[in-house]
């Protein structure tokens, strides 16, 4: 049988990227590809603790069915740190467990675009959110970024040329891919932008706990008090991805219909990830915790950053990073880009994410390249960038 | 703000079901409302001894990142399983893991659905399917059951009326709500119609491993030789709903894009659940617990059965059941069906789900109810029967 797709998840096809990546699990394939957490940053005893403790104290509620918002008591204590920590949950807003933020993104465009409508996006950004919006059939607009965040002239051009757009996506915190941090200006210029056009902005922020250096800056959540800030958070990068806890922030009555987009996606998220979660919360010191990963992501980035300076020279220049997991590289325009992705992945077995993997349209000219370094250890790191460095000097 | 939501979600609004069940919380209230497993039926101590093993011996794969197609033994396993107990894994078929079977009716409509384009369902059906295919704008469409299922003649008048039709989507055995299992012949018919009109078969089936009397029918993916039925498989009703972890079965190029399109969603399914469900296959006799929790349910069924015929009289009828966890009940045309629910819940302090819950249109002339017996406990259905019992006398 000949199976007919939707025109947009037809589209969805495996890029170039993926055939790249491919090369990732040949044998004594160093990765610098991969999106993960160090399995050093993984609180093994705290989280073997706490299980045992619920699955011997509190079995029926980890098995059975629970409600779609999300645990009450996770909710409570989220709720709480959101607005303490960060006074990023307001008087008329309301929290929602999601199954990792990746279903943030899912439900948004769900609950908010229509075919063809369209998503505003920083340019690169995050392939995993892109497809969300193309899975929907999103029209995708990207807008440049500076050192300091996403164009406010190029954004206000975006939203002008394009009245049907429904948010501004944006990962204000150590982008992904390109490490980027929004300066408190920005935030409040883009704000002001999403007020005049009556546009929602959509706050990704998985890595905004995992700051290693400088100041953190506050969230454009902060900001609100319109109802037009959408602030989706993660437990991915500081406690564990596998268990798919992510959450949002929003007006009252945007989580009450993500609460109805989620109840026919997966009717809840894991009932004992929310508990874990929870009791992870309560139990452990969390700042501590997450001064011990920042410790860790601290010095495999310094680590990567002093062997780039060692191994590119100034034939490869990079942006200094102060969190997150990333760090974007840009080849002299001369070099083409994907032809030294697939020379590193080949001859030298090292794994490295094409820039255009994180554009809207893959075939535009690009040639950054996006490096990792929470996921490999310190020797593959140096190996690793010893081999990219003997890369280099062919160029 | 004033928020645009797209057609699809503004239209899913909250129904007078849950109206009616929001007083189900009332403290007192005995509900026959929910479709939970009974708490009896999980393998706590099982759970307990497997979660531990896991953490101790495995927790970084539990607690990193894993792929969309779902965790590799799990999926073997239950490749195997399906296979060999049912015939409902082809050579051409591929399977995929999910955030429970709701998934996978998100995934299909996902996949296969324009908004407009019709899915032919049983009338009544689930109402956690019926609300995933209008999240995406499907034109749903019903067809009667009969004792043994679908009515031939309805469902090739809906193909041959709605040629947009996308798939059949069927719960064939202890039909959620109406307990009827579809027969063999039956089955036959409905897989030559889907074959003649080219139309996919979305077979749901969360109860066929909890019969408790009668015999089993095998599947209609076992009839499948031309890569038409996909299959949705779940560990909620078996294992544990709160674990969410359920899978699809169909030919490679479908579970492909299904693939795709849970990237987007979730990423992938809660990575302990998956271990958690893959060690108890392997490590604990499956086919024994399902005895055992086939005898909960056979007892608790035939208490309600026996309850209904003592206080029910000739003036409500039921179907009676082999399986599920579910009794459909008919009250005489003369009574108002949603005042008796409602009566039931405020007076009586039991609640009911009114069968408008399960139609394509909430408004459609319905004499029915259903009831659960799996959730509450036997002094609860005792009790519950006798205070609806008083009711029935007033009709």
């Amino acid at each position: 049988m000949d199976y007919k797709f939707t025109e947009s998840i037809a589209s969805l096809a495996p890029s170039a990227i993926r055939e790249i990546l491919k090369y990732s699990s040949v044998p004594g394939m160093i990765s610098f590809a991969a999106g993960n957490p160090s399995p050093e940053a993984f609180p093994i005893k705290d989280i073997e603790r706490i299980t045992q403790n619920i699955l011997q104290k509190n079995p029926i509620t980890a098995l059975q069915y629970s409600i779609t918002e999300g645990y009450g008591p996770l909710r409570d204590t989220m709720k709480q740190y959101m607005k303490e920590k960060w006074n990023s949950f307001g008087e008329n807003d309301e929290l929602i467990i999601t199954s990792g933020a990746q279903q943030v993104m899912d439900l948004m465009t769900k609950a908010f675009v229509e075919k063809g409508d369209t998503i505003i996006c920083e340019k690169p950004t995050f392939i995993g959110s892109l497809n969300a919006f193309r899975s929907y059939g999103a029209n995708l607009v990207g807008v440049e970024i500076d050192d300091d965040g996403m164009n406010i002239d190029s954004l206000e051009k975006a939203l002008n040329e394009n009245r049907n757009a429904k948010f501004i996506y944006t990962i204000p915190n150590f982008q992904n891919p390109s490490g980027v941090t929004m300066s408190l200006e920005k935030r409040k210029a883009i704000y002001a932008l999403a007020k005049k056009y009556g546009v929602i902005i959509l706050e990704d922020n998985p890595y905004g706990e995992i700051r290693f250096a400088g100041k953190d800056i506050q969230t454009i959540k902060s900001l609100d008090t319109d109802g037009l800030v959408v602030y989706a958070g993660s437990f991915s990068k500081v406690l564990s991805p596998g268990m798919r806890v992510g959450y949002a922030i929003g007006d009252k009555r945007i989580i009450a219909k993500l609460t109805v987009c989620k109840q026919t996606s997966d009717v809840h998220t894991t009932a004992l990830s929310q508990m874990i979660t929870d009791e992870f919360m309560k139990t452990v010191d969390f700042e501590k915790h997450l001064q011990n990963i920042r410790a860790i992501y601290r010095k495999k980035a310094n680590l990567m950053m002093d062997l780039m300076d060692e191994y590119f020279g100034d034939k490869i220049t990079y942006n200094k990073v102060e969190g997150g997991l990333f760090i974007w590289c840009k080849l002299p325009k001369q070099v083409d880009m994907m032809d030294f992705c697939t020379k590193a992945v080949k001859d030298k077995k090292v794994a490295l994410v094409p820039g255009t993997a994180f554009l809207i349209n893959e075939n535009e000219e690009c040639h950054e390249f996006r490096t990792n370094y929470s996921t490999p250890t310190e020797q593959q790191l140096i190996e690793g960038m010893q081999k990219l460095g003997e890369l280099v000097k062919e160029i």
